[in-house]
């Protein structure tokens, strides 16, 4: 027995090689899962103090929280996986608040039975994302539930962030003549979940876009860009941001359905499937509005950013009033509604 | 449709009696309920800004942060239930840290088929808990898997708090002629998880101790006391939690078995189910270790608040070096070690 919980301790990977109940009992397996598992995903070299909570530098004056739940099925799917999903969905959150990442917290519930290699390679995962995504895993719990309570693994990572000074982005702020700037293709997230969870084989693989979104929001805001809002797509894909964000700030948007961009093979993916890409999660992209004197600027700002150097001009705020969206397509303007059925469950 | 998403929406409740996939799925079914359910408990009255992030008056310049997962089943159990305890347990984490508890998150992964009127009920649990321990719910998540892939809910809450100027508290800092306090009878949210679930009657109803303990933590801090150590008897119980300290601090603790305060039901119950009390899972009750000189006032600076009224001292630090516990019986000296096996799974 070691006095030093810094130490990786590699039992557990011999002893077991799949999750037990134990594991998540409060007990000295749980402690060698903690140790020999994320300890070293997490802060490896670091004496860890096993407490129960983390202290830290307090980030400033205004601070953002956000949280979120990652229950993706599968757990791995083309460009990424379950673990580093929850730690890019999560930093995303609090850039979409004009906040920079600093502390993220990861709760796992384990389905008894998971291979711990599954387990070292989701954490391993997200290891490499928080160091990317330039934040701290600070802290941690893990419960294990029986086999067949959940599917593998779910994790909840909830963030915290400076608020940069003067920084206030926000629904509110949104006005008629912004425009409405999406930072590259959308759907890849959605389509690429999909195709390996019914097994479609497209011609061209499709890969997850899901990447941290700080540097172009960070890249706005230090080139003195006037961000009214952003909202970073996931679930419910651009369109249902779109109309929260009008019902919420009560705008009329207009699309112009020429001008969003979607890849070839997610085009093609979507018809097949019977997809609208509007509809389609995202993990990579997001949505800003800015004072359309300042759209072309920003745009050029944000082709500079290697994530976002799809970035382009979708839209604009028509009017104030209206609480709607809309869209330009060949076949004249029509509505757009949020997602409203159950087309892409479980996508994050 | 309205365009203030801080009207309560009553929609929901009356179109599904029940979770369906499509309420995670990101769109207008998942809207509904998050303001149908979730704003109407956690922030009555309140506009909601429905951000992907909230933005909060940084707590100063050191905080604390934790996070706890919550799957114990059954959901509402003697005295408590699970949305108290998502709130207490993360309260109560970073209480031991020696920090007022100021923000929490909640991500909820929800199954398909779950009554609304049970959700309501936890949710409702949750407010009032957060307000009964003085902290605010900022920011949640939402998530559905499909029937069986979950039991009922999981939640998990993560914490921000202050670090209260010049508090350092750590097991670091436990040393030889330390005292160990702990704050009442030991073992009673244990079993009463334990007696719903398994269908035992005792003669006398079990009560989970559950409850916030920054209340006491913080009387011992304002009465100058000097707290080397707190930490909170949870999943594994009394012996977990010290042997985890005497291990990472590398000290020798004596118990007095005599001193350790546990209820005659409780005991009975111990005996009949084959569990020692040590082990048995807490979540209203912790351990302090203080200088032996202050030992006796620190306990009645505890017994004044109600939570703590049945504060004891259990036992000491005997030797520097050793790493481990020993409790003193009727048949002697025995070591104690932590719970090691699956005893009592999913206890919070």
């Amino acid at each position: 027995m070691t006095n030093n919980p810094g130490a990786a301790c590699p039992i557990p990977l011999s002893r077991y090689s799949s999750v037990v109940m134990a594991h998540g009992g409060g007990g000295r397996l749980m402690r060698d899962l903690i140790e020999g598992v994320f300890i070293s995903a997490f802060a490896p070299g670091q004496t860890a103090h096993l407490h129960d909570a983390a202290v830290l530098q307090g980030p400033g004056t205004r601070i953002a929280m956000t949280t979120d739940g990652f229950v993706v099925r599968p757990l791995f799917f083309p460009g990424s996986d379950i673990g580093e999903l929850a730690v890019y969905g999560t930093v995303n959150d609090l850039a979409m608040g004009g906040a920079r990442p600093m502390y993220l917290s990861a709760s796992f519930i384990l389905e008894e039975g998971l291979p711990i290699e599954t387990l070292q390679r989701v954490v391993t995962s997200m290891g490499r994302a928080a160091e990317c995504a330039g934040v701290s895993i600070v802290t941690g719990d893990t419960k294990v539930v029986e086999k067949g309570r959940c599917e593998g693994m779910y994790i909840a990572t909830t963030g915290v962030g400076a608020v940069e000074n003067g920084v206030a982005v926000g629904p509110d702020r949104v006005c008629k003549g912004d425009a409405v700037i999406v930072s590259g293709d959308l759907g890849r997230h959605g389509i690429a979940v999909m195709s390996v969870r019914e097994g479609f084989v497209f011609e061209a693989e499709i890969s997850s876009d899901c990447a941290p979104l700080w540097s172009p929001v960070c890249a706005l805001l230090e080139a003195g860009i006037t961000v009214h809002c952003l909202r970073d797509l996931t679930r419910g894909g651009l369109a249902s941001a779109l109309v929260e964000i009008a019902e919420s700030a009560d705008v009329t948007i207009t699309l112009d359905e020429a001008a969003i961009p979607v890849t070839e093979p997610v085009r093609a993916a979507c018809e097949i499937l019977g997809y609208d890409a509007l509809h389609v999660a995202n993990e990579g992209r997001f949505v800003a509005f800015v004072p359309a004197s300042e759209a072309a600027r920003a745009a050029a700002v944000l082709r500079d950013v290697p994530v976002s150097s799809g970035a382009c001009v979708v839209g604009s705020v028509a009017e104030n009033g209206g609480g709607q969206v809309l869209i330009e397509t060949v076949g004249g303007m029509r509505p757009v509604d949020m997602l409203s059925g159950e087309q892409l469950p479980r996508i994050c």
